[in-house]
């Protein structure tokens, strides 16, 4: 079989590109920037969403739907959101084609269906919602709002990558108002919590918690809180990010409420969001040379099951078993295939599936039916064993949960491993250089160094841990007292 | 309290308006024709949509995603579609906005960031598919290819109504490829068999089954399969589509496969789709003065208690016993809601869940905790009974499911009851006129006499029923001979 994957050695990039297109995630598509979420890539997605669906809803929020256009008048309301959005934005500018006289079967844009005002293809739902909000809001019996909405943004990237940066993606943007600032604060951190929990414990991949600097926070918040992982080639990506927004959006948006002493007041905001770049992260963080790893609780399949037969007889002895096999793991609520299409040899099918990243693979051969066994291969490990039918169903059950905390044990061991403490500018470009990775330091805490050290670096500042504690230092560019260390890295 | 809705007998549209807003379905954006789907509305389409898309797996079927924009070149490559939809297109010309130099503070759409091609925000996403699936698809072994897409979409409408007429609507759209025309042709027909079980079923809402003529035809279709809802207002609703496309778009974008016999041949398309106007057939067709009437297997909430007391002391007795009943109607999976907020008395939420709909409404006072019983009230009757608490919650399961059957019976004899079989010109207009509903007569078969009956009457073919019967008549308008009745109605 023809090597079909880069190995990450040769060409990472590549090798991601290669994972996402052959695993059957996603692929190109004929608009700019835009991709194409393949079914087994966009039952990958159903399944991170129903999960974080779900602990949405456990906490309180309420799932609701908004307009896919801003009008330009409403994006330009809040001047911070408005200008960290505007050179991205996709505008819509007629409503109307009409046949091209010059070329026939041809359309063209209609110049009389010309917008009075145009309008913006959401890049994130601030501006419409909280015009929204406005209505909904009088007093304080009608707080807090507690929304959240499935949608697609589209952000006009000039340098695309399969999932981690596409002109559309997929997403949720949770939009919180609240009556105190105390509330608000508290709701960003929860939903940053939950993010944390989702992608730990659904995703395998350990987070770090942090709040972000002012230059690196989303355009219009007071406080930016995100959840950071860490990529086998030692670069960060940014997981998920929860916002707290203070009043500036009730103050661009004029909403105001009656509180318990009869007052107007503004509303306290927050929003929150993660995207299908989580699925980048996800193929970057665990995947091989062979192909993807996914991680079991999220793994559109969890098991695949490959006969091993020569002849109708040996086929149906096979089949026998298999049955009863699957309809056990099916009632114990496992994702599972049996595939005996014919068209296919057993090692291209066992290629196929690691290259899928499906979690166990198990192989049931004419002896193994007389030695009542099957061969389990683990996708994490590659290890092969050959176990007795009896109990299988159970076995199974209990591998899926042994290779999920195993890839989240992998991954915090090799994240641990490159978060680095350095304490000069040499080691701090040496660090990133030979090792990648976090490295922890000390900086003067002004946005000019910040700026300074990703020109000389290409590191930005991730985070600042919340688990942070304070200890005097100097920075690693100026030399400059600061009085915490932040974590840099070079990110995606 | 102040009557909210108006009547239908008063105003059947502002009635409609008045139910959807009032009752707290959707709302009137800032975006001309486009609506905020609320919470509650939200979580009517969540439940709608859960169910069909497990309809649509355990039929085989599949989730995947493809861009929201299709370019104008792929937009237009085939014919009928585009010139079906050309007029009625949001058109991205414009990537970027910057500041406009005359207003401070304002953006303007950067002349300088016009794309190359223009972008059609996608109507409909045949033409964005297709393009795709010629990379899926090589030989018949890659097909069938069944796959659904949960999306919005967009379409310039000039006289917009919330849910059943609206620029941007959330909807399914299922595009399946085949190697024959026969099996294009059985999943189209299965899938129109799927959305009657739905509406049906779920919306308690009984269809007919139906072909459209070629007029009615979606763009690029050999043929249009439909089902057909009949409103309180005689009016009829199409409530979902199923298309045979032939090898239209095939052609349209080369897309051939190799047959078994080693053939080139191009292949052969389905499309399908159900949208949110489906919650403004339902609001239509069931609710009353007293605003809406949902069907208990959709309901965002199917049950709502109501305590009754004066003082603390008769609160902590109700209580108690609301709390045994929530566990044992939860653990049954009925969505139960317990509302013993004190910012409204009694009567007030009465009202309040009757504009809301909640099919059964429960009210328990201090001499019901003394006798044992609860006040039952159904919301489709308005009934009220008081019941014994021994054995409620089996009590209330089944009442949910006979408020369902009830629904759906009295629909249908309502529909029944509303079409009219007429043979002359004069008695189809006076059974618009006076009666509305459907109305069975003889049509000659041409599109010249099926435009000249919609401009006489209002009234076009909703279908050609699939259970039709041949028989030979004359045609209402023109005498001409005709060999089969079709069902005409006004429609929304």
């Amino acid at each position: 079989m023809s090597k079909e994957i880069t190995s990450r050695s040769e060409d990472y990039s590549q090798w991601y590109n290669d994972l996402v297109i052959k695993g059957g995630l996603a692929d190109y598509s004929a608009v700019r920037g835009c991709m194409v979420i393949k079914p087994y890539g966009f039952t990958l997605w159903e399944n991170m969403r129903d999960q974080l669906d779900k602990m949405f809803k456990d906490t309180g929020h309420v799932n609701a739907y908004f307009p896919l256009f801003v009008p330009k008048s409403l994006f330009e309301a809040e001047e911070k959101n408005a200008e960290g959005f505007a050179k991205e934005c996709a505008i819509v500018t007629h409503y109307r084609l009409k046949n091209d006289p010059s070329k026939p079967g041809k359309l063209m844009v209609d110049p009389e269906a010309k917008l009075e005002e145009e309008l913006v293809v959401r890049p994130t739902s601030e501006a419409i919602i909280w015009n929204t909000y406005k209505t909904w809001i009088q007093s304080y019996r009608d707080l807090p709002i507690l929304v959240n909405q499935w949608a697609n943004v589209v952000r006009w990237e000039m340098r695309t990558r399969l999932f981690l940066r596409t002109a559309e993606f997929l997403w949720q943007e949770g939009h919180t108002a609240h009556a105190t600032a105390e509330e608000a604060v508290e709701e960003t951190e929860k939903m940053l919590g939950v993010y944390a929990e989702f992608v730990e414990n659904w995703m395998a991949l350990p987070v770090i918690r942090g709040v972000k600097t002012p230059n690196e926070r989303f355009a219009g918040a007071l406080e930016t809180y995100c959840i950071e992982a860490l990529m086998q080639d030692g670069k960060a990506l940014q997981a998920g990010t929860s916002h707290f927004l203070g009043q500036n959006f009730a103050k661009a948006f004029d909403v105001q409420f009656l509180n318990k002493e009869n007052k107007q007041e503004y509303v306290w905001a927050t929003s929150w969001g993660v995207s299908t770049r989580l699925i980048g992260a996800l193929v970057m963080a665990h995947s091989d040379d062979e192909g993807l790893v996914l991680p079991p609780r999220i793994a559109p399949l969890q098991v695949v099951i490959v006969p091993i037969y020569k002849g109708e007889d040996q086929k149906a002895k096979v089949d026998e078993k298999v049955k009863e096999l699957m309809y056990q793991l099916k009632l114990s609520g496992v994702r599972v295939k049996y595939d005996d299409s014919d068209n296919a040899r057993p090692g291209w099918k066992f290629a196929e599936y690691e290259k899928k990243g499906v979690p166990v693979r198990i192989a049931i051969g004419a002896r193994d039916v007389e030695n009542n066994t099957a061969e389990i291969a683990r996708r994490d490990t590659r290890e092969k064993s050959t176990v007795t039918m009896d109990g299988l169903p159970v076995y199974i059950v209990n591998l899926l949960e042994e290779i999920q905390q195993a890839m989240y044990d992998r991954a915090l061991q090799y994240r641990n491993e490159h978060i680095t403490t350095v304490d000069t500018w040499d080691d701090f470009m040496k660090t990133l250089n030979e090792k990648g990775g976090f490295v922890s330091a000390h900086w003067d805490g002004t946005p000019e160094t910040e700026e300074k050290i990703k020109e000389l670096s290409k590191a930005t500042i991730r985070c600042i841990p919340l688990d942070n504690k304070e200890a005097a230092g100097n920075c690693i560019l100026t030399g400059k007292p600061s009085r915490q260390r932040v974590l840099f890295a070079q990110a995606y």
